[in-house]
């Protein structure tokens, strides 16, 4: 995936049945790359589909973003399963959302676990392996976590031939060890505009980021996850967009 | 999909978590095609990998057998859906069947719609095409009910470029009007060993059957559908079998 | 249930995990009757119980809402079930309401379907009686519909023991046969402010309503279905409330 | 609940729409006490009203079997929930089976947590308090595992006021701390007959169990926790129902 600016990846199409979630047609035209929920922790089949059409309308990259089979706990709770499992399911929900963009005559670029899935293949090599297993039969790009020591996953990652995408978080403090700051501890998520956009700017500029506890570490990030739920994180998306482009020298 | 003799396919991969159905280890060497479930009224992925591993070592043609969203009536009641939603969740379990199929190296080769949506399309045009909407996207056959008038049906499939492939029941009673005789009418199922055989070597030798009520209609069958829930029934469909290689001259 | 005035009803509780619903905390204090989503169509223990709390906050009386078994569908998609299902089911719903509502030291006061269990049992009286069934084993009234010619259902309903609660909508037109105009019609639901307290003035003062077709039909009810989903609606509520208690004369 | 004997408890209803599992009209002869399940990890409102007829037709105690909602792991998972999480989804289960059990003039006696939550219980006070939170709105005993060391347990039941009944498993080997040994580890469970009734014995006649390391440990069960799955596990059951007969002279 060779490009001349840093992206902006977003979660879309995280809403169910008659429940709405997120604004999906404001943020859309912001962003690079959508991650669209694959059925197990949000979208239906129809979401999907108007999540797709979406994208294609704004030329945004389509990723699957597959979850831990968890509606009811939006796939924010890690369920014990066996890593066959995992590439199961992991398999099934892409080939879903594979199927649907190429019925739209569109396809899946990337694979960005959700949620739980997402954290425990950040500290679990098995449920990383696991996952890797799954992206690899699509010969698609697997978005993880830029961290400074990563080689445990990059080997796993080479074994399968799979790319890496690494994302870095525009609204979450780091540690030391290059992991997110949990967001039980105080100050984990950033809410001020300007040290939002500091860390941004930091991450491009420098390929660094400060950590919570004062640290300047490395940070090679790809794409830069954004969130949109309101107006005011819409309007967030759009600063971060200028900055980056301001920054690369792009128009 | 060009071949020398009539095919038997066979509903498997039947289970759901620990839940048990059917025997498909000894039900698979006696078949042709595994209409294989897709999760939403039967199958979890797991389910799926194991079903696609044995169908794959006994040389059996797979098929998604796709379904309402309905795990607790199985598939069979009818859930009433716009056209749009039937072809967006047909495509997507259908996708999610093919991802894992292409993960063992193997291939969805045709769908064939359960239980309640199955017998929806017969009877509903917009039902039916909106099915045929979704097997485009595959460029797959779509398998269906051989009856005497499907003009209707053929004219749709047509339109979307879709080839059909004409199933009979062996052990199905019909009604003049070609569709199967509804289970809640007394001898609709046909328990009879002899009248069961009976009923295959007509529709293999003269290309009819005998309806409920007496009369001869004409009946062109791809393939036959069988069961294989019991030690009986799998005695059956070898019996069937045999009928059907003497029937064709096949070794 | 005496009262010396026409009550205010409206469906509440209907979230869903992460995604919400309506805004219950705005509408519960302008409200009398709460039809609480017993976690077939909508909310789940979490939610039942802080909706629960709610009512309990504003001395609003609860009511069980149960459903067919859909999430994704809202429970407004009729699911074809056996009388005894759909007792079991209701049974089970509403004891599960009970029995939150007894760990918070209240309890429910009477039991409204919902969405498409609510039309089937007007239309057709087998799923009635069997509507009929589960509550009678609750000993609780069963609010039902408001319509002209409900000879049959008071039957089924007397033989059961069942008190009913008769409910008129505020913002749907009636069918001179009593039943609501179908949504799909043209002018089924009433947007205008005025023409919408017109009608309510009319079933209070006069208990009459006007038809789609012109015509005047009598119509008695126990309370009038009001909706919260914004603030307009929530105005509405506000002005129906204040019309209902100059027409009965309450401060 | 005072017995003269000590109770055979076995769970039940663990089918889930047209899955079917273990045996119920074999095994309910045969035992004293049904853990029912309550749909979150099996059973649908009609299977439960079929247990409890069959519970009814057998005078077997009604216990209800709540677990954390996951039927495709069959409660086996442990899903991570809030405390309140945990009270509110058991007394919605348990509210649901006690209304159903109401409908058929019967009641629940009893609550035994199932699976992941059962062994959570035993292991984390934080879930331990939760659970006993729910069962208290019941006014009910709950059953949890007989261990050498349970004050912190006892502790926490009291302060609810909730009777304990101890149960022990007549096939699964103990470890020196009372609690049963994982079935990861050989020999776990125990498979010989023999073996088995002779476990039974020691924990009838002495009151004490041989641990998987060989020691003598103490164990006080007011009731005996035996399977059904299949014909050779029900006549285990006849037998260690003769024993326990002739253990306590009962005719």
């Amino acid at each position: 995936m060779s490009k001349s600016t840093t992206y902006l990846n977003c979660d879309m199409g995280e809403s169910y049945g008659s429940w709405e979630m997120g604004n999906d047609p404001a943020v859309m035209p912001h962003i690079d790359m959508a991650n669209i929920a694959c059925g197990f922790h949000a979208a239906d089949p129809i979401i999907m589909n108007n999540t797709i059409r979406l994208a294609v309308a704004h030329d945004v990259k389509i990723g699957a973003h597959p979850s831990y089979p968890d509606l009811q706990g939006f796939g924010r709770r890690s369920i014990p399963m066996s890593a066959e499992e995992i590439t199961a399911m992991i398999i099934y929900q892409v080939g879903a959302l594979k199927a649907l963009c190429e019925s739209h005559n569109t396809e899946v670029t990337y694979i960005k676990p959700h949620g739980a899935l997402y954290n425990d293949m950040q500290t679990d090599l098995t449920v990383f392996e696991a996952v890797v297993d799954a992206v690899a039969s699509f010969e698609l790009p697997l978005m993880t976590l830029a961290i400074t020591d990563n080689q445990a996953l990059l080997d796993i990652a080479d074994s399968y031939n799979v790319p890496l995408l690494f994302e870095a978080f525009a609204d979450r403090r780091y540690q030391a060890n290059g992991l997110l700051a949990p967001r039980s501890i105080p100050d984990a998520v950033i809410h001020n505009r300007d040290d939002l956009l500091s860390q941004v700017q930091q991450i491009i500029r420098y390929k660094k980021v400060r950590t919570i506890d004062g640290f300047l570490i490395p940070l090679e990030a790809d794409t830069i996850c954004v969130h949109g739920d309101n107006e005011e994180s819409i309007s967030m998306i759009q600063a971060i967009r200028t900055l980056i482009k301001a920054e690369e020298g792009v128009e």
